[in-house]
């Protein structure tokens, strides 16, 4: 890295590189070292490359002073040049995920929000490759397949994450001085897993597997996105054809590889009724047993007061009386 | 884990409860806890179930005193009733895998042909769950996507994994008195990389995220290996399609998901003659530029001398001058 600064500016400008002349891009800001190295690539490639650069900072109001620090992060990104800098209070006190999903959830949805209402074309994101490797092993520690391995997409709707393919180690270099970032508590709390991830699990890794660990992480989330999504897609074919919410055949599931018809199995019993985050591989394996290990068994009881049953060769899922 | 023997017991019939009557299957046993609990296992339910258990013992003559480890380990294996019991020498002192990966090549040929010779229809290794989510992280430090990650099959040819689903402690916690285990002192050499995984890296993982994490590994090494047959599966029927061996047609190529596109390009490139272990997903991913991102570019300089160059809508791989 010995132009850090350098490789940062690359990185945003090829994530630009399709936008029109004009176009406005937002750089969503913590405060924090690697979006305001970011920010500050941004309005440096903006400036060159026919475009306006502003900014969104997003107030929780969930630690204390947290409205303070959204006004001298928002001064910091006007002193970078970054115009409009737009700040945006969001509650994510409620929702169905918990403190850190909730906060995401209102995030993402303040954000493009923001874009829509100041006519913007993207939302950068500062996440690197870092953050996707924990991404990774996060989700490895769920174990649910691939698609839980395969962290953040490099564009997502309006959103979009230049640096994935960067150490954060880059992207912190490359910040100009100036700014004094703010880091969040949370990212060294080891209550969070994150936390202990980032501070205890990667560090490991490269001790004993080699200083490439975080990169082959982060090729395996690329790689495991692009299986799921073929394969997620496959599964809704078979869906859209066979209807979601009628019985399934046996006969045309038993034809289907086992990676596409265990989500066509758990996206027909989520239609039905039962909740994605309480159905487990072990129920989708169960009522794939109905299909490939047919021995005239009873049926499987899912969560949601859901079953799911086999009879005159078609697949049934009922809600339990 | 109550009764370990049990649950031992039970995943071996499990195994072999497709066999007919009279079959003989083998147990490879190394003289390790692992396989010597497995012997165990086998010996008992084959006894119960009309299967006639055998085991075969490969001596590597890798480590001083090798023979008469064998010896030892053959006589323990009678001593719990297993009849035949073999022993294969092999050589696997050359190859192109490196010791440890020419050992595994020669040591599943040799069990493959004992197979034959005694006409068994199984041979079982003793592969517990954590060398199950052993091998998945060492997969994920090579970051070479979900194929990486599938570990290993728990059916592969005659080969059978009955204890993939069982903690090591489990298997060892029943073995029963009698044959003293023989521990590959290899398994505690942090020279490897799989010991330093055993020892230093699954004991932070399970400490910092929770001990399902060696299980969530496993399970994540079933649904990669699902995921990874399927499209696998599509790529070659692509192929069969089109023909391995000639020009591939831009526009077919370009209606291909992403996961298959890049599957039949490095198999296509692979069979032009460049070196498997010498391809990465970055040579893939810009041969792949030359059918999704194409502006007139050049050829693509691939391992083995062999270029993929674009014309008249066909990709060619041709051995460079």
């Amino acid at each position: 890295m010995a132009h850090p600064h350098l490789d940062v500016r690359r990185a945003v400008r090829m994530a630009l590189a399709d936008l029109e002349d004009g176009a406005t891009v937002l750089v969503a800001c913590s405060g924090g070292a690697d979006s305001l190295s970011l920010a500050a690539a941004t309005a440096w490639v903006a400036g060159r490359s026919g475009l306006r650069a502003g900014a969104v900072c997003v107030d929780h109001g969930l630690q204390p002073r947290s409205a303070e620090r959204a006004r001298s992060t928002a001064a910091a990104l006007c002193g970078l040049g970054l115009d409009p800098v737009v700040t945006v209070h969001v509650d994510a006190s409620h929702g169905p995920d918990g403190p850190e999903g909730n906060a995401r959830a209102a995030r993402y949805t303040a954000l493009t929000a923001t874009a829509t209402r100041v006519g913007a074309a993207a939302v950068l994101l500062g996440h690197t490759l870092d953050d996707q490797a924990e991404t990774v092993l996060l989700g490895l520690a769920r174990g649910s397949g691939p698609r839980s391995l395969s962290g953040m997409a490099d564009r997502s709707g309006v959103l979009r994450r230049p640096l994935l393919g960067l150490r954060r180690g880059v992207v912190r270099a490359a910040l100009p001085a100036g700014p004094t970032p703010w880091e969040d508590p949370h990212n060294d709390d080891v209550t969070y897993a994150r936390a202990r991830v980032r501070h205890r699990v990667l560090p490991v890794l490269e001790a004993e597997l080699g200083p490439g660990v975080a990169a082959a992480l982060a090729r395996t989330a690329e790689l495991a996105r692009a299986d799921a999504d073929a394969l997620d897609a496959e599964a809704e074919a078979v869906l859209a054809a066979v209807g979601t919410d009628g019985p399934l055949p046996v006969d045309h599931l038993a034809k289907l590889p086992r990676a596409v018809r265990w989500r066509v199995l758990r996206r027909a019993a989520i239609a039905a009724g039962s909740p994605a985050t309480d159905l487990t591989a072990a129920h989708v394996a169960a009522v794939d047993a109905l299909v490939t290990a047919w021995r005239g068994q009873a049926g499987i009881d899912l969560p949601g007061g859901l079953r799911a049953t086999r009879r005159d060769g078609v697949l049934r899922f009922t809600a339990q009386r």
